[in-house]
């Protein structure tokens, strides 16, 4: 295989990225691009004269293709993914995989029956600062962890058909999975929805995760300030991951607590408190999203798993029906079931 | 009156602070410090040697005092603001007012039936940037308030006999009651105790105020940075009020959304962002303290209600009780009840 | 003219940014790129397949082109530029626009002679936010302009055949020229060269405008931090211009001092100080090389000359030639003499 | 000797400071303060009763006191400082110690034959970061110091006897005298006076140190923001010390530039880039003040020579002599002199 052939469905806020990566990376190859909006689709055509452009997304299933990426509206997701791998294409879907846990489950199955590819685009799992704070706390660094605090919020688009737990709230849960290797047992949630009656513009979601961790996330379009920032507490040392940093967005804080015998004589209250040197590591910078479609790529080629697999969407999927569930019902304590994760078994050869 | 004679209890970490304004404030003299410590009392000595020191409070009642200022351990503050009162003494007590609501309700008695000021040293209401803050709300600039954000985390010092709730938390609901000026209906806690076994050093609140506006407050003693943020908004305008920076406190974001009618064509949601300029105003700076303890001064002088009254008090620690109950039950929601504030009768002569 | 015909000379650092512009905007069509690393020609190729790609700049004369932009290192520019315009292509040169005056005077006449349009690269004089703070100052909001100071500094690739003042000071005398409508009469310039020898990687100028305003510029490929940042101290307000803020650029104190009449009684040293609101005005962000080749192709349909035309570009050259000089005589101050800059006369028809 | 006994001069904006490090540390005791003005005095005695207060500072002479605090405006500090060696007392004077180095060189002279401490209140060589500062320079973590870049700017208080120069520079020539353990060889000025003719408000300031190391020092009564910036460049690692930042004052930056040789062929400059870690370093904060205060007490005691000697304030004088005359020459290179310093000779007995 020289090159991959690749198609894009839908080109509007995510999907250019998507492309001009793919039209850069020398291994694949951007045959077409659909979408149902006329004035993309010229843009496109006067930017990549080379690129076949169309309104109906199966014109993509008569050109050779091997691999769609769906970049449309979350509601469309479902179908269009079947549809894609139905005709036998490898499948990159942008974030969140699905709206509901079901639908997830059968993409998993069909590329499975097919043999096919299905990745999610989660696109953090391939942010190399993620990956630095994902190798800090597995080499043990941080001690115990105690909680993760991340806030996701500005004065964001709404969506169409979603709220914004569905919007913003799959990239910190997907950074969790990732950075802690498992999933919560219980979510509540909390918000409330101040423009659009019953579309959720502001959420507050309690994670307790194994060994009780508790993960604590914030998420809002309607906040004056942009924030992108997830903090890690340990029982030896603290992190803080700030995307909004453009060159120190991992500060590793070497600060702690720890609790001396109890005493009841009145006195101070026994505690050890550790104030240390401040580290910010040096981390390479490459645009995630290149990452992400290389690593696509890659595993097209070598019929491996990807990172953020169908599975792993789907996992995200859950968390986020039951958080859905909780905002609904007054914040209550919602249980969520994970099945033990199959094993990856094909090879696309 | 020509001085108010003072005397202080508790001369540990805030002590020293309200020590020093009522040492430079020239309507007020310090007379006696009282504590349980030597070193405290042979430190204040040295730098005043005019005042009496002494390591029983009970002293303070044979010098002829008009008021007393209880900077003790919070578990502390009742009997010896009881034994104040009854002793025909003005009282500032630190916050929290008391541990529990009939504590409170027991000190608002003593003092009514005594004819004598009962203060709670709600510090950032005698704030300018709280102050500015509520004046923006009120006067309507940012429209309907939709939400209010609180986050007051940093390595914190374990207190010995109460949580972060009970240590950070009533800076917050004290503002929150202040600048929104109403109560809340519910209030829903989450947290965890990671250093100390059942000693919460993490909290996060949800409050349910009239109006369905949502507040989130986020406390903790175990967060490498420290943060001392307000966000407020609103349907016109929003809010951040930083207490960390040293002059750009407030700052007003000229920014919202408005909802256009909903069509059902498939296009782009209909939104209408404003984006406006950004005004800080400026905020003389003058020390709250300062201010909190000459307005306890002016308060004995004229007979008056202070701002940070017992009753207010007292609704700042209804609110933590529901906030510790709902934390011990899972995040479960608990409904508030306060009466209707008693007028403020008596005058002092 | 239905779409003007573009050829781009060097594709390294810079280059490729102007390609994807004139590939982007609809009026403009980039027929060829020019470079002599083949590596460079092969990914432009794998990107734009239409394009045509050389390593002889000369085949460009032969594709009917109507302009060429030239983003090659600076000491190429006086050759390529002249050739181009001898081929009867209108020109934008990256800045500097040459290494020398003299040169800079040739290439103005030789596109006044063959009445095509000559332009450089100033692009901060397209920046949004550079055009706010000249509207501010130009509408006497600051009242009289006392001085002017810049600083440019990060760790930086350093240039093969420039120092630091010609590399980063055009940016910051282009602005200093464009925001105050006028040109420094005099200029002196200190610096080191630490890592190269006798090339200064560190320059400060001062520079001297009419009205006694003075300018000061700090330049520096030797910092830790990365630094964009003006500040205009006027006799009403002060503005700082932080070009690294992702939003918030532009910040307009009301601060100022005034002198009240001097007395020579012992005591506090009259002057009146003003401490008012800072406005963060919100500046609609578009991408300010994308303007720049907006304009340069308007100019080029409506034989209009540019913002920054070669004169403009020459004024530059000029200041960094006796900015150079003082830098080698021990910042001694060196005057610079501007002539009467001649009208625009010609018209492309 | 079991208490030192103090007065002090001055009790204006800096005076009370040391008045409270006086009367708080339990080695001195704090005895007079002698002011001009009324209202300083009365607020002095409303919060220190037992200090006797007096108009006339020539009362001091006659209380039996060990040593004085001149705190005056500099104007007065060489009589005051005179006055007070002449009737054996040990003097800390603020800095600038003179405005004129005769009068520092006959201060110097008068204590050496009194045998008396002369200390200058050098404040920022008694700041733990400024010592551990000298501390990463000294251990040679950087390499070969390149250049010190210092800004210190505000909205600041204009002063009746002195312009910024003599105002705000003397704290980064003390610094940059005790960092790099050297004094420049020559300096130039250049600067403006805005607001009141003849007194510049805003100075640069070029200094040259032995080894090439270029200084630069921006000093600003007239600047929006607040800065108080530090950056020192060395061959191996750079450091920021920002004395702004509550508790990140100092950040190691490992990074640097090494030039590669240089090669003829037309390619990319060869130079090699390290991109390291930032580290900030943990500093245990304690007012710089009360360590100068303490250090003064320590040298009566031991009759040792003080860090900020007199001859230590002389340095900086002269400094501040050659940066004025260079001011009002337009900037010209003003080449400094310093003696070999003197053995500290004499002990206190």
């Amino acid at each position: 295989m020289s090159q991959i052939k690749v198609g894009v469905i839908g080109c509007g806020y995510w999907g250019p990225n998507l492309l001009r990566n793919f039209v850069e990376i020398s291994t694949s190859n951007v045959l077409a691009v659909a979408d149902v909006r006329e004035e993309r689709l010229s843009h496109i055509k006067n930017c990549y004269p080379q690129i076949t452009i169309t309104d109906d997304y199966r014109e993509l299933f008569t050109m050779g293709l091997d691999a769609v990426v769906v970049a449309t509206p979350p509601a469309t997701h479902f179908l269009l993914a079947q549809d894609c791998l139905r005709h036998g294409l490898h499948v990159l879907v942008e974030k969140p995989l699905t709206l509901n846990s079901q639908h997830a489950e059968e993409l998993i199955k069909l590329a499975e029956a097919q043999e096919l590819i299905l990745m999610v685009g989660h696109t953090f799992e391939y942010n190399p600062a993620v990956q630095a704070l994902k190798e800090i706390i597995t080499s043990g660094e941080l001690g115990q962890i105690y909680y993760v605090d991340s806030a996701r919020v500005n004065l964001g688009l709404f969506q169409r058909d979603l709220n914004v737990l569905w919007d913003l709230a799959p990239h910190d849960i997907s950074i969790l999975h990732y950075i802690l290797d498992s999933h919560p047992i219980s979510v509540s949630a909390h918000g409330t929805a101040c423009i659009v009656s019953r579309k959720h513009d502001l959420a507050y979601l309690n994670l307790v995760f194994p060994d009780s961790i508790l993960a604590h996330v914030h998420v809002s379009w309607l906040d004056p300030r942009k924030s992108r920032c997830i903090t890690v507490v340990g029982s030896k040392k603290m992190v803080v991951y700030d995307d909004i940093e453009p060159l120190e967005k991992i500060k590793i804080y070497d600060k702690g607590v720890e609790a001396l015998p109890y005493t009841d004589t009145y006195g101070d209250f026994q505690c050890s408190y550790r104030y240390g040197d401040v580290v910010i590591p040096n981390i390479r910078f490459v645009e995630p999203l290149r990452l992400e479609c290389q690593h696509f790529l890659e595993c097209i080629m070598n019929g491996a798993e990807p990172q953020s697999s169908g599975q792993v969407g789907l996992n995200v999927v859950k968390v986020l029906e039951m958080a859905e569930r909780s905002l609904h019902n007054g914040g209550g304590q919602e249980k969520i079931f994970f099945e033990k994760e199959p094993e990856f078994s094909h090879v696309v050869t």
